[in-house]
Formats: C-alpha cells, structure tokens, sequence
C-alpha cells in the first residue's frame, strides 16, 4: 500500500511534537535516486511557503524527497516562512546527504502560525534514520489532521506499480486549521522528467479538480507525483503500450485518493457525484458540473433526501457555461428531471418518489446533459450537514 | 410607505387561490399614465418567462403596470411559461384599458409548475377594481413567499418622492420554491425613459448585486424601478442637482429595503457585511466581498462566533482578483486580522479576544484592503445556521 509500494522509495514518519496532539506530525518519502517528479498546486494566492518552494524546485522535473509536516501550515506568516521552508528541506537534505533543490515540502495545520522549528530540526536526523521501504503506512498517517482514517491506494498494471496517499478536503479543526488537501503519488516506471508533468496533468489533475467539498481551495493544496524508474526499461513516452499502463495504474491510484478523501468529508452524510456529459467545452463541463455540486441548495436538498429539480436547474442556469436552456437534460440516478430545459410533467407525476429513492443512496448521481457539444466532467461533493455547520461553527465553544 | 408613496401609482392584491395557504398571491401596480421604467435581471439563463417579457417590454424605458404573483415561479415549464406570461398580462392590460406592451410581469414561486391561469384570469377584474393609492401595503404583502414580514420603504429627498417593496432572498419553501428576489421600486420625479436605465444601474445594481445569501440566482430575480414624473417639473437629467435628488431618494429606498431583505434571510443569526476597499478595479472588489461573504467556511465561522483570519485569507487568496498578496490587509470590527498579507503577531497575542467580541455582534462586519487601486464594494451576507440547513434539507419529512 501507499508510496512505497513501487519499487525505489522509503518513507517515515515520527511525532516531532509539533501538534499539540502529539500524534505523529513530521513525515519523509525519500527516492533511491533523483527521480522524475511533478507537482499540482493550489491557486490561491496566499499560497503557502512550502508551495512556493516546491513548484520553484520542480520547475526541471527532478526530486528526490519531501518533507511533510502537519500541526503549522506555515502560510500567513510572511517571510519567516519562506525561510523556514528552506531551512527545513535544507536540513532533511543534508541527513539525507542531498543537494536541497531536490527536496520538497508540504505542510497542513494552523495558518498564521510559524513552523515549531526548534521541534522539527530536532526530529529531522531520527527521522531519516527510522526510513524504510515499508515506512508507507507511517507517511499516510503523520499527514492526517482531522481526518478520521488515512488515504492509501496501489495499483499495478504489467510491469509498473503505483502507490499513494492523501489527507484533507473540507477537514477544518480548531484554531484555524484549514481544508489543506495533500496527495502524492509514487510510480516505478521510468517516465523521463520531461514527460512527468503530463502524467499529473492529464491522469491526476481532472481527478483532484473535481474533488468539491466546500468550494474553498486552501493555501497549502498540493498533489505530487514521483517516477522512480526503478521497474527498469525502456524510458516510458506518450503514446506508447507502456505510456498506458503507467496511466492506467496512476489513474486507479488516483481515483481510490479520491474516492477516500469524499467519503472522509466533513460532515459528509451523502456523496454527490455530478457527471456533465454534452458540453462545448471541457471548461463549461467543469464549470457546470461545479456549480451543482458546490450549491448550498442542492448540497442541503442531499442532505435531506429531497430531489429538487428546480434546484439544479438554478445552478445549471447560473454557471455561466454555453448552452441552450431547451437542451439541457438532467437526471438524478436514473430518473429523467429535466427534459428539454423543463421539468417535465412525467416528473411531477411519478418521477419524485423514484427520484426520492435515488436521493436516499449513500452515493447521489445527478447526470447533466448539456446538448452543447462533445466535452464533459464530474464533480465529486458531499452534502450539507449540520455536522458540517457544527465542525466549522462551534469549536470555539 | 411601499410603492404607493410616490404620486401616480396605484396598486392592488388579493388572493386568486394559486397559494395551496390561501393568502394572498396576486398584486397590480399601476401608473396612471405610461411612465419612465426600466429592470434589472437575473443572469440565470433559465430565466422565467415573465422575466423575458419584462425584460423585451422594457427596451424602450416605458411601462405602466405590472402584474405579480406568488404561488408558481412560471419558470422551468417550456412554452407554456411563455403563452401564460403573455395572456396574464393581456388580460390586466384589458382590464386597464391599456395597451399589452406597457405591462409587466413578475412571478415567484415553485419551479416547473404552470401558472394557475384559471384562478388568475378570474382574478383580474377584481384586482382592478380593488386599486387604490394606498394600496402599496397589500401588493407588498401579495408577493410575500417564505418572507416573515413585507419589506417596504419609502424617502422622499426636495421635491421627489421614492417608494418600494421587496421579497426574498435566499427563502426556500417547500416543493421547489425558489429564493426570488422581487424588488419594486417607484418615484414620481420625471426621469426621462433614455435616463431611467442609468439610474437603475447606477444605484440599485450595486446594492442588490451585494446581496447574498447563498450564491445561487434564482429564475427569476427581477429589480423594477418605474418614475411616474407627477412630481411636476422638468425632466430631470444626469449632472444636475434634480437628478442627485432623485438618486438619493431611491438610493435610502434600495438601501433600506436590501437591509430588510438580508435581516429576514433564512435562518440568519448574524449578518455579514464585507467591505472591500482598495481594488484594482470594481469587479474585482465586487469579486472579493462575494468570495468572503459566500465562503462557507466564513460563514459558519460566524455562525460560530469565531474570529478565523485564515478562512478570510482563504477566501480573497481564491477569489481571482489581482492584487499582491503583501499589500492585503483586513480586520473584523476594528480588530486588525490581516497585516501585509499575514496573520500578525499582535492578533494572536490580544487580538482574538477582541475580535470574538465583533463576532458576538449581530451585524460582523469584514473590512479588507487590497491594496491595488481605489476601487471599492461591499457584500452583504449572513451566516450558515443549522436552521439553513433546517429549512432547505429538511422539508420534505
């Protein structure tokens, strides 16, 4: 399981004591060798410190490590945190003996409040020592804030394995810690650095973009992708078998994240899963299937089991996206809801108790046919729970 | 008070029996001669029929009446919508003696129902008969949905008067009804039909435009303003002291009626009111007072009764407005929160207390600076409250 399933990696984790919990807060994945790596990274722009340095240090497509922390964001904090960022890769780097441009970081935790430096350098020398190839498990759950189980995943398809794991989506705990999504992704094939950036734009990046809990992209959002190349071969390119079967098993291991991190939503009572079929653009398919699955009122409708049509169609309507409203069809389940940029009578008839069954399912699908052209996109959310208004609203108390 | 402040309106309701309740759902306001008037629309581009057809028999900045009912939303019901927008509003255009081009329509209520036009066009003589100059009360109260009380308003400013009523925002009933906003506003200052549209835009557009409880358009959000010049006088025209006047009179109208608007919003415990100053451009202010006032992380931070600079950073850093991240300061109440674009030092040391006091506030209000230019914008918001959740998940037990 997780990222050290592939072949050619080590992690491991330790309690640094920089979470007041002092659970497990300081974790390392480190390559055998520089390897090909990529980075997706969140559009905010307080984009965290370790954002910053990770994206500059990426920019050829080579790493060879990252440091993971959680209990301090180390966003918010102006310059200290740009400093602090390179310090601690800095020190990872020489445990590690490594240059530090190969090192990266992620952090999640508390915005506006600096790295626990004193803690983390001295943990850093135990933590390189405590790296194995079974150290996975360890990574997945130093990275765990307020999630209530760790994200893992493995797939392997001909002679490639990929493994990975993740925290975060809509998990806001007290005293300001934000929805910080993390992701990394280990493969052993050997995908040349010039083609690394592909993998996680064309396999990844769709899958994490439709990923909506609560519509509010944190600073510190990351999702990395490593190739070790230590499953030997051929340089793995585009458009080739190979290209495929790295794909393909990237591709699972994604979408298990995925899957995982939705179903560990805050509050989360029902998963809601938006297909947009029938759009000009992929950016219109997006746009759409966002605006249903980021609705306040489609959001408490899941909640409460209650198909509403009128609903969707608001947030259709409201995208912003191309289209003819006497296109659009919808669905919820299999339940036609709107037929023709109407409700149709057949609805009204006996469609709401089908549709009402539909909304009761532990996994909701709303369908989107937008009748515009050949693009589409889901969306991945979750409804609207008092749970969620509870976690974010009262921790003060 | 209401739309019949103003001199030369007339305005009537009574109940046509389209409200399973009973009370009231049908409302004439009337000019007593063709007057200057113009709309504001909702963008969704599922938009109602009576929106289509107000919005085609505006283009030429005159109207006389306008037809509103509660009950069905005539939006998402294909052609039928337009057939009974149009023979509703013929049939008071009959009644009244005018032409069908001079009256309006507005509609709230479920979506994907047909107007019930059999009660309706029973209805129509006897709402003619019952118009009266004192009748704005009853054509507020008319229009009322999920409203627990009527918004009405009135200013008068030299020798103009202004009137208005409002409904919605954010109210969703049961079976499919929407949060339409509805909004008339009247003056009898003689406004010429080439100046009413800028007096719509220029003083009612930004103030409805700021309102938001949940984000999401409805179908058929409509801003009607109507200058049935009985005040005497000369035209009155942009530049001149005359046209400050008038201005400022619909101004205190809009104003007061978006404050009743937003205090009556579902399940609202606290308003949110984010002032952004310093904006490169209008849009762009306008862009991050909405991202922080619909951030549902900050509004159940206000639910809560927590201060959270980080959901506040959060929330500018992903709103798409340019600006440098260093130069954005911002503060709750008078409690500075965000310094150069951190969370300073000084707010973690006495800040948060001070700052939890503005939060226990009924009105919290979120002040930001970006920094970038002089361009300014508010948003006015609300809370996300378990009754939220209530009212728009919980329904349909």
């Amino acid at each position: 399981m997780s990222v050290t399933f592939p072949r050619g990696f080590r992690a491991s984790s330790l309690s640094a004591g920089m979470k007041p919990s002092g659970k497990p807060d300081l974790a390392l994945l480190v390559a055998d060798e520089a390897c090909s790596a990529a980075g997706l990274f969140t559009t905010n722009a307080f984009a965290a410190a370790p954002v910053k340095l990770s994206r500059k240090r990426l920019s050829h497509g080579l790493a060879q490590a990252v440091l993971a922390n959680s209990g301090q964001a180390n966003a918010g904090v102006g310059t200290i945190g740009d400093r602090d960022a390179t310090a601690s890769t800095a020190a990872a780097a020489e445990a590690l003996g490594l240059s530090p441009d190969l090192v990266l970081a992620c952090s999640t935790g508390v915005i506006g409040e600096p790295l626990h430096m004193t803690e983390l350098l001295a943990a850093v020398p135990g933590l390189v020592e405590a790296l194995s190839d079974g150290g996975g498990k360890a990574f997945a759950e130093a990275i765990m804030t307020t999630d209530t189980v760790s994200k893992q995943a493995k797939a392997e398809y001909g002679p490639y394995r990929a493994g990975g794991c993740a925290k975060g989506v809509g998990m806001i705990a007290p005293d300001l810690r934000l929805a910080t999504m993390l992701v990394f992704v280990t493969t052993d094939a050997p995908v040349p650095p010039s083609e690394i950036g592909r993998l996680a734009t064309e396999i990844l990046e769709p899958k994490f973009e439709a990923l909506t809990v609560d519509a509010c992209p944190s600073t510190n959002d990351t999702v990395l992708l490593f190739a070790s190349g230590e499953a030997g071969g051929e340089p793995v390119l585009p458009g080739t078998s190979a290209w495929d079967q790295v794909a393909e098993a990237v591709d699972e291991v994604g979408e298990s994240l995925v899957q995982q991190l939705i179903a560990d939503a805050e509050g989360v009572t029902h998963v809601v899963i938006v297909q947009v079929f029938g759009a000009a653009t992929t950016r219109d398919a997006r746009v759409v299937a966002k605006a249903v699955a980021e609705s306040p009122l489609v959001k408490a409708a899941a909640f409460g089991g209650d198909p509403n049509p009128g609903r969707i169609l608001q947030a259709i309507g409201s995208s912003g996206a191309e289209f003819l409203p006497q296109a659009v069809d919808a669905a919820i389940g299999d339940v036609r809801v709107i037929a023709g940029g109407e409700i149709p009578p057949s609805y009204r008839e006996d469609g709401v108790e089908l549709a009402r069954e539909e909304m009761k399912k532990p996994e909701i699908v709303i369908s989107v046919s937008l009748g515009a052209g050949p693009a589409e996109s889901r969306a991945l959310g979750c409804d609207l729970s008092y749970e969620y208004v509870r976690i974010n609203g009262e921790y003060t108390t």
